[in-house]
């Protein structure tokens, strides 16, 4: 006879930080050291019993940051949410954190309920490398035309089907998105792209830093742009600009 | 009979940066990666003779970054400043990188010469450990009286004999150094220690950086570092704040 739970199940909002240097992406893959298979493993050693997360805002790809990653899971547990946060970051690896563990409504859904995400993109443009921030940004020796990005940037604000800016890998029924903004900011040799969109489609954010990087290099004008999105080809997909220069930076609900 | 040098003698000074993580600390040891053997080994092969540095403005510790690291250096070439860093920067691991060269005076010394050195001290304040700031600041997970620490810091400004802040295997003739500034900024959770000083005895800024951290919990008064300062007792040495907390952010000249 199957025993019924005492207890009822609860659906708990995980925010999460990690370094994706440490891992081959968010995704659990055989054999692979995954931020969802360590954060299974940890689930799963804190309530004594398998579990797995129910859903992530999106996945990263390996090299990928995230300062704000949001899953959510569901538990049979009496454990009040800062003790659900003490006890993963105890089982977790140094290299991901829970940051915030909230008890949400249990038709809470971390990739269905977002209203929008925001990703960094960060370039460090300047003739030599920098070893303290070869982690977190792509080197660009040549100098880029920041007013040039700008420009660029402004045709991809608004409501567009983001198709050429697509990996041609991604099967996506609608490949309408909005983005809400998209700030580039300058500070030294820093260059900082920071786009919020209601959603984003596979290697989207990487093409779009992709077609920037070629805009501030001269060689791609808005036209051209405003051109290749028109189109909605992924044939014309774009240099993917490297994974370690990108961080989720937010997910908002 | 022994060939005359045709070209005389150049110095040059060189600015590094470096991830401490990667590197043995600076100084050259036998089988251990570190920043000087690196150089060394760089400036040897761009050279095509065995090539040493003259001096380093300090020597880091293993784990201590390097924003601005200054050296020295005597070669005979023809070469200009900048083919010497595009070639020291081809042979470098990508831990390191040679931010500028320049040609000096044969009298310029990285260490002699310096007038002051300035570092940072870096450390996230927060109850959860940050994956992305790990490499880079020291966790203190319990909260830290930022107003504490910054009336601790004004004890240390000026010139002081700073013996009880030096760790005990070092032998110093003149203990005696100049705090010129000690700041402390909060940006959220991060607390940024920036000490600027005609120079630095060893140890000295994690030993000052532990005091600052005891005096943030409360557990030492500006009058308990007046008492320690006026002491100069080496046993009285303090927390030695963990290495990768620390970087190295400028030297003048």
């Amino acid at each position: 006879m199957k025993k019924k739970p005492e207890l009822p199940e609860r659906s708990f909002k995980l925010t999460l930080e990690y370094d994706g240097a440490a891992f081959f992406g968010f995704q659990r893959q055989p054999g692979k050291r995954t931020v969802q298979s360590e954060l299974e493993k940890a689930l799963s050693k804190l309530f004594n019993r398998r579990t797995k997360i129910k859903a992530a805002s999106g996945r990263t790809d390996t090299g990928v940051h995230a300062v704000h990653q949001v899953v959510h899971i569901r538990a049979v547990t009496v454990l009040p949410a800062r003790r659900i946060q003490a006890g993963l970051n105890y089982y977790l690896p140094q290299e991901a954190a829970v940051r915030e563990v909230t008890e949400v409504p249990s038709d809470f859904h971390a990739r269905f309920s977002a209203k929008s995400k925001v990703y960094e993109y960060r370039i460090w443009n300047d003739p030599v490398r920098s070893p303290l921030r070869a982690r977190h940004f792509l080197h660009v020796p040549r100098p880029l035309d920041v007013a040039a990005m700008k420009s660029a940037a402004k045709i991809f604000i608004g409501k567009h089907d983001f198709s050429a800016f697509c990996s041609t890998n991604s099967a996506v029924r609608d490949p309408v998105r909005r983005i809400h903004s998209f700030k580039i900011v300058k500070r030294g040799p820093e260059i900082i792209l920071r786009v919020r969109a209601n959603g984003f489609l596979y290697h989207m954010v990487r093409n779009l830093a992709g077609a920037l990087i070629e805009a501030g290099y001269g060689r791609l004008k808005p036209e051209d742009l405003k051109r290749f999105l028109a189109a909605r080809s992924r044939k014309n997909a774009f240099f993917n600009a490297p994974a370690h220069g990108l961080s989720l930076i937010d997910v908002t609900y």
